[in-house]
């Protein structure tokens, strides 16, 4: 058995799925989550925004001793995804410890451009 | 009632306001502040500069539950704003705890350049 | 007899080996350490993915007062490599607390797009 | 009198100095350190190689209420600069607490690409 490793809670407070792409790739975000444990990690995510009600405990199950890439685009609160083009922030529960970590490609323009942040993780 | 979560002090060392924009985006930087509590955030920015006195507390407010990303080209001391093209340093101050995350579009050539990072907190 | 720094645990869940290269620069992810002590760092690399079983125990040596930014594509586990174009995640385990940082350079178009993560220490 | 506030000791595994520019900025890093206290800061740079002596205890001063952001090219020890295209690390020690970020804009090619990460403190 290997244990859990990491925290239960982490926030990303910049979200934003660019709206359209141009070149060779898809503009994406992806929430990266790695789960080191001999156990499934079973996810919440709740996705806040500027003007309107947050969408809460959207689930999503990482395998035992897997990671999984999950774009942002794939997650929705009954049938309602999230928005492409408005600023909003992600908020992340785990029932067991896990490792996130958020990075976007932008493919607005021709060229691509990338940022990534390791999650805020609460304690 | 939710419970505010993260913590009441970030900094920035790195804050800079591209002068110009090609393309079909716009050079900017945002402070991108979630507030999950049922309270109102109440944040103070203070920008630190390289040659000259800072300006301090400069007001804004984050609703209950909700995100706000602030263009820093928005924030200004009683109409003195943050000039472009110079470096400078944010210090975000919170009444209540938030969590905080920089990011900057830079598109000063025709493709963007894009990075962030989590603020620095201080506990 | 400089002391080590640091922490001897850390994860960066976001991995990726962009398959192409355009342009005068060559796609590639580094994981830079610093080992500021007078001992040999000795290094093991976990390799997590989506849908398979984890490569662990890669072995690499830092030297004494030295930094290592080691290309992922050089890592092998027993003649396995990291395959290119699949989403994986890294654990970084040393005997000696090190300090690991995490940049990728993607060259897929003609213009390059750059981004860094300082890991995630586990303590 | 303002405190200090930060750590005194602040770790960058991932320093490099792209060696060409293309277009109209130049390829640079900047380590950007922010003193919120009434008092000096005497900062001292530490650079390790992969393989070579490290270059130790290059002097910097931020004052008081400042923030500096630094062009490492500009760093050197008794005149032997860190060389441009090589990897290195680099280790921020000051007398105050200070809050330490750094970030690279590589215009090898003709559009930017920018990347930054809050460096690694060490408490």
């Amino acid at each position: 058995m290997r244990p859990a490793i990491g925290e239960r809670h982490w926030i990303i407070p910049d979200g934003y799925i660019p709206p359209t792409s141009a070149g060779t790739l898809t503009s994406h975000e992806s929430v990266c989550v790695l789960n080191v444990s001999s156990e499934e990690a079973k996810l919440r995510f709740s996705i806040y925004f500027e003007d309107r009600e947050p969408l809460e405990d959207i689930p999503f199950v990482v395998p035992p001793r897997r990671t999984k890439h999950i774009r942002t685009s794939s997650l929705n609160k009954e049938g309602t995804p999230i928005p492409p083009g408005i600023p909003y922030a992600i908020e992340v529960r785990s029932d067991i410890p896990v490792i996130v970590q958020y990075s976007r490609l932008d493919a607005t323009q021709a060229e691509n451009a990338l940022m990534s942040v390791v999650a805020y993780p609460i304690k």
